[in-house]
């Protein structure tokens, strides 16, 4: 039983990693069904087996998955540090790094994607949205541990997100750490204009 | 002669205008070469007439476009103010509004493509980090006018828009003004914070 069970496990495991990394390199649309398959190692047929929906309803877990692993490193380098402006900017450094390593390739697992559903695919989007609410969350937490009040917490949360990812498509696009090291250091600035109204 | 030549500039400008709208709308590969030639009132014929490289030319061209177009909105807004920190305020107040009034589709014309055409297309790639180094010059230039040191105005329009493209990427998946009001404010925190050093 064990070993049965086992097999199908690991096929949808593979579906969902393999589109995942695959949304991050090029968004959802560029990646025809067939091939997300082929390179899962998974036919056709037991795609449809795990998610009858089809693709929109893998893509909709490789989303989860990427939602998952973002927050991983962004909570290991937030706690890396005490002082939050510290610990974004740590935050700006390693992404700028682990892009480097991946020769601009491993960006944001989500914003391609989440550019392409906007008013498109409802449930993809709601997926997208349900990533970046967490994200911000966990920077918001070490805000909030830090003494800020809540409000100017979730505030500064919601743009130290949204600066990062935009730095993030302009680091690939350029293919340089620059964008994200220079955001880390004006989101640090920022944070630190604020120490004084804790 | 005017006649029969006004006719082909007239297609192509229509090619590029809805090449632009659609990949604007949900990036370069959710539109197949077939429905982009029916919007635009044009043959497939005359599409390879305009552009014997195809679809990817043609998107070069339309990422041009909409560089033209953002550029024009940015220029405005920031002229609309003498204060750098108001005039980019003003800028994301402008891009709420304008978002909202598309129902959440008119974001920029350029994220979508430049996040799928990363390692993969680098042709579209340049037109991208083109159309990125332009607004970043524009948003340069007011910082070094109110008399902002010129490396510190570099590094801050990097960071104004690279905020404002992630902001916007956030409104338009939530649906909400919200992120691009708040970098908005955020961003005119941080440039008031350099007054001092001009």
């Amino acid at each position: 039983m064990t070993t049965t069970t086992s097999v199908p496990l690991g096929t949808r495991d593979r579906l969902v990693r393999t589109a995942s990394r695959l949304m991050q390199h090029g968004g959802y649309e560029s990646t025809p069904v067939k091939q997300l398959a082929k390179e899962a190692e998974a036919t056709l047929g037991s795609l449809y087996h795990f998610f009858p929906g089809g693709k929109q309803e893998l893509a909709v877990a490789a989303i989860g998955h990427g939602d998952q692993e973002f927050a991983g490193m962004l909570a290991a380098g937030l706690a890396s540090r005490t002082d939050p402006a510290e610990a974004v900017e740590a935050v700006a450094v390693m992404l700028a790094e682990a892009l480097r390593d991946s020769d601009w390739r491993d960006g944001c697992p989500v914003t391609a994607t989440a550019l392409e559903s906007v008013g498109r695919m409802p449930e993809l989007q709601a997926a997208c949205a349900e990533a970046f609410a967490n994200w911000r969350r966990l920077v918001e937490e070490k805000l909030v541990a830090s003494g800020l009040a809540e409000e100017e917490s979730r505030d500064l949360a919601l743009t130290v997100i949204n600066t990062l990812e935009g730095a993030e498509t302009a680091a690939q696009v350029d293919r340089s750490q620059t964008p994200l090291l220079t955001a880390g250091r004006h989101l640090a600035r920022l944070l630190r204009s604020y120490a004084g109204t804790r």
